[in-house]
């Protein structure tokens, strides 16, 4: 094999530079002459953005750096490549770049928008019999993709979730009179974010009183009912929602509001606002004190708790996917197969890209309570595993150290 | 000496239990009999809530995991005592009370209410010759307290802070199209929080772009302008403010927002919604995407990152209380006292509470740029010292352990 490319896509994660270092290292240990990077995903490369990875990593210490450095080392893009056919000159034009960079494989990093990229190089490949490899490396938090057990990145998204989720209790049920708080968690679709926060519970906390996720319909009075329920015994509570719940008519929740605050350039209205339209729904409604407490940005890239386990996954992810493009493989994925919940075990898994991309994978409706306020013990029981032991922060000068790619818009 | 009790007061920290673990071990060092807690401060008191704290504290881990837990393990209250003068049937009550309990010192664990309760009851017990000693132990996220240097819970806030800014930092320039992120930090009078956002900046990070305190009137045209000066280099920015940003005629600027999300129940308009109105105004008038962020209640209640000089700090606050006491000293506060600044060297001394009530320290002017865009070289010196090194959580099962008080509704 002669040089490999790799790139990441779509949001961040804590552990996309994990799935980076695997596919890197692997590489060069596998004989790969140059592994360059594309900066920006594949619209970089479109620009001919890219940059050789031994030059930007150059030390032992760079590459346990980059593990614990959050969001996408090389820069990402939002960018989804066209159909095939009828575009053909743009992907004429993607071949012959990767051709001059004498390309025998590409890796992707990223979520479904990404492997349909994987897809899509992978069909006009096959259709002009090029020798090129292509393989998708997963990541996404929402953990939404089909196919594999769960998505690197998921596991620390999880674990920081619910880590804040038991600090939230204790901060939320410090006062003699009744306060509710409403946390606010990712997940437009699927629920296995809000989910994590089913982990706080345990010998030392009180979990969150409900839960609710996007996988039922939410009903806003069912909902004040039970809160008032509980005001009835006098005492704090602690709701996790998904940010994406929506009632009977498919509006979402935060939709219900008399007022938008904007809608961005892409004509999304913004949807965060949940926890804040319930809290005052709550407050106008019962006279308590409420809180809303939206999570935020900080549940893709909070590094400074990450799982072990996922970071570690992250990793043989992307090595996986080398020995795949290596082995002669392409227009595949590489998912986890879970072997064994006790001991957990997982090993990685090559699947076609065909069945996998565009496919939304979301919570089982069976592992939700059929009121739709908490969920099951198997979905804990699933989530578990996923957020074991930790990789700690390099500190420096008080806080964790990073590794930026500086003067990323080197051309080739 | 006979017995003594602690209670804690106002508004959670990272480190308050660090003060109250400090007042009970030297406490029983010292040997007190009984460390009684006051289960929801002084409110509690009144109720006759009392837990022997060495019931609640029996090993060694218990007291590790006391260190690790967020918010206040007595749980808290918001109560501000009523004046000496015409109310003096209360505080016969209180000190009745604490007779029965054979208490010798009264040591309480709070912010600036928390030192006004101090004050009045040295004051009552001044004019009726109570033998009883009245000492105040800070503690706010703040850091908004007068004659102290800082105070216990700042630094462990401003690391907190620090670190996610970093994070999101990382996260927010990720794109090859600008996006505007606004965070939004805790402090409705004082910016000494928002200004720990300064720490981001270093070899590894490009820190955030602007800081807007709540010392200097802010300008939205001014704002507005600034971004988009920095728009025009098709970059993007994080930028960070106080919650508690005023415009020059005295108004919130979340105020200025033509919604009111609601109106709590003590009549305080929600102030959460600074950095949303801001974001919202960049994205409409210049048509980019923004983010806005808040820190929300996780800057007073995340433990999973502690500046280990804080949690000291805050531990040897608490002791240096009790000595006082014990050495016959009233109605003291104790503070802390910078004495060097490389190596950063800081002891404990007691002060005179009358002095120290119901005073709000600020950033000073002359820490801040003059065009109010960013704090000066001055300002992260003094902060830096503060969140130094690090109390590791004791992770149990993929989570930090923390410890509760169970039954709290005991009574004497």
């Amino acid at each position: 094999m002669r040089n490999v490319i790799v790139g990441q896509s779509g949001g961040p994660t804590a552990v996309i530079n994990s799935s980076l270092l695997g596919v890197y290292k692997t590489a060069k240990d596998r004989g790969a002459k140059i592994v360059y990077g594309m900066v920006h995903g594949i619209k970089g490369l479109l620009d001919g953005q890219v940059a050789d990875l031994s030059e930007r990593l150059r030390t032992e210490l760079d590459m346990d750096l980059l593990k614990r450095t959050p969001s996408s080392f090389l820069g990402s893009c939002r960018y989804k490549l066209p159909d095939v056919l009828g575009n053909e000159e743009l992907y004429k034009k993607i071949f012959a770049y990767l051709d001059k960079l004498e390309i025998d494989a590409f890796f992707y990093i990223g979520g479904n928008d990404s492997m349909d990229t994987i897809k899509k190089l992978t069909d006009f490949g096959a259709i002009t019999s090029s020798p090129i490899r292509f393989i998708g490396v997963p990541k996404t938090i929402d953990n939404d993709l089909a196919i594999t057990d769960h998505t690197p990145g998921y596991g620390s998204a999880a674990k920081y979730i619910a880590a804040t989720t038991k600090e939230i209790i204790r901060d939320g049920l410090v006062y003699d009179y009744p306060v509710v708080s409403v946390m606010e968690i990712m997940g437009r679709n699927a629920g296995w974010l809000t989910a994590a926060t089913a982990l706080a519970k345990g010998e030392d906390c009180e979990g969150v009183d409900e839960i609710y996720l996007p996988e039922k319909v939410f009903d806003l009075d069912y909902f004040l009912a039970n809160v008032g329920k509980k005001l009835k015994e006098n005492r704090s509570m602690v709701i996790a929602v998904s940010e994406g719940i929506k009632v009977a008519d498919g509006r979402y929740v935060c939709e219900l509001a008399d007022h938008v605050d904007y809608t961005d350039m892409f004509g999304h209205k913004q949807l965060a606002g949940t926890a804040r339209f319930l809290a005052a729904k709550v407050a106008e409604k019962y006279g308590v004190k409420t809180r809303a407490i939206e999570l935020s940005s900080l549940q893709r890239c909070a590094s400074h708790i990450t799982s072990r386990v996922d970071v570690t996954e992250a990793y043989n992810v992307g090595g996986a996917a080398v020995k795949a493009a290596f082995e002669g493989m392409t227009g595949q994925v590489i998912t986890l197969k879970r072997i064994s919940d006790d001991p957990y075990m997982c090993i990685t898994e090559p699947a076609d890209v065909h069945i996998i991309a565009n496919v939304e994978k979301k919570v089982p409706l069976e592992w939700i309570t059929r009121d739709g306020t908490y969920v099951k013990p198997e979905l804990v029981h699933y989530i578990r595993p996923l957020i074991q032991a930790e990789i700690t922060p390099l500190w420096v000068d008080g806080l964790p150290r990073h590794i930026r790619l500086k003067n990323p818009k080197m051309r080739d």
